[in-house]
C-alpha cells in the first residue's frame, strides 16, 4: 500500500535495536483518515471470507481492527496483555513475548466473543517474529474459531515471522512489507 | 443518546464494588457501528470547536477517538497508562488511580502531539470519579493546549466527577448519565 510505505519513509524513525517509531501516525497519534484507508484496503481483500469478527491486541491494533471491522460489517474485539498469568474460566490465553520491551505477558481474551461459529480476521500494527500473532491465532484455535487470515501494517519481512509454521495455510496480507531497515541506510520495502 | 442507553440496559451488567461491565459492545468486544455513531454524535456537539486533536487513554478509550476523529477531521492521540512513574524530557505525565483496579498509575503522551497550538476534544469511555480525566486535562494544561471539553461515553453521574473543581469551565457532554446503579434494582438513567 504506497500511502502508507510513504508515510513510513517520511515519518518513521529508524532506532537502534531494530525500533521503527512511527508513533506520529500509527503507535500514539493517529491518522484516522490513513487508518480508515487500510480499513478499506483489507476489507478488500477478505471481503469474500464471510469474517464475523476483527481479532486485534491492545493498544496499537485497536484503531486498525476498528476500521477494519466498520468497513467488514462486524465487530470487532481486543485482546488484552497481562504481565500476570491471569487464569480464569471464562477467559481464553495464550502466552506471548514482546522483543521491544523484553518481558512476556499473556494474550487474554473473554470466551464470550470468540467462538467455533466465528470466522476471524486478525488484524495487527506490526509482524515482526511473530510471537504476537502465534498468541492471536492460538486463542482462535482456542476457541475452535476459522481463521481467515492476518492482517498487518507493517511487515518486517527480513525478521522471518511470516514464514512461521503455526502460520501454514493462514493467508497473510501486510500493506507494507520491509525488506530492511538500518538507522543509517534507510528503510527499504520489498 | 438513547441508542447507547438501550445497549447499556440490554447488555449491561452490574457487578458488585460498583462495577458495570459492558464488555459485549464497548470494552472488549466493539460494536464499531454503535462507536461510530457515538462519534458523530461527539461531532454534532463539538463541531464549531475546531478542535485540532482528539485525546483519550488506552485501551477502551481508542475505539470512541478514533471514531469522533474520524468525523472531526483531527487525528486521535492516546496516553498510554504506565506503572513506572516514566520521566522523560519529550513526554507529559500525570497521575491518576484506578479504583476499578486498585492502583496507580501514570498517564503519558509524548510532548510531540499535543502543544500550545492545539484544541483538544478529551474523550473516553467511562467517567466516575474523575481520575482519569484529570490526568487528561492535565496532560493538556501542561502542554499549554486549550480543552474545549470532554465527551464521554459513560457517566456514574451519582460519583459526581464531572463536578470536580478541576473540570471548572470545561463542556462535559456524556452520552449515558448513569444515576443510580444496583445489582438487584438495576440501572436508571438521569
Amino acid at each position: 500500500m504506497k500511502l502508507l510505505e510513504q508515510r513510513i519513509l517520511t515519518e518513521g524513525k529508524v532506532l537502534s535495536g531494530d525500533v521503527l517509531k512511527i508513533d506520529s501516525f500509527l503507535n500514539q497519534q493517529i491518522d484516522v483518515k490513513l487508518l480508515d484507508e487500510i480499513g478499506k484496503e483489507l476489507t478488500r481483500l477478505f471481503k469474500d471470507e464471510n469474517v464475523t469478527k476483527v481479532l486485534t491486541a491492545e493498544s496499537s491494533g485497536i484503531a486498525i481492527a476498528c476500521f477494519a471491522a466498520l468497513h467488514l460489517g462486524c465487530p470487532a474485539v481486543f485482546a488484552r496483555k497481562s504481565k500476570s498469568s491471569n487464569i480464569s474460566d471464562n477467559l481464553w490465553t495464550a502466552k506471548a513475548h514482546s522483543y521491544t520491551h523484553g518481558n512476556d505477558y499473556t494474550m487474554i481474551v473473554s470466551k464470550d466473543y470468540i467462538g467455533p461459529e466465528d470466522r476471524v480476521l486478525i488484524v495487527d500494527d506490526f509482524l515482526a517474529n511473530g510471537s504476537a500473532l502465534t498468541a492471536l491465532v492460538s486463542l482462535c484455535r482456542q476457541a475452535g474459531a476459522f481463521v481467515v487470515g492476518a492482517g498487518i501494517a507493517v511487515e518486517k519481512a527480513y525478521q522471518g515471522g511470516s514464514k512461521l509454521p503455526e502460520f501454514e495455510g493462514i493467508r497473510i496480507e501486510s500493506m507494507a512489507k520491509i525488506a530492511s531497515m538500518d538507522p543509517e541506510k534507510g528503510i527499504i520495502f520489498e
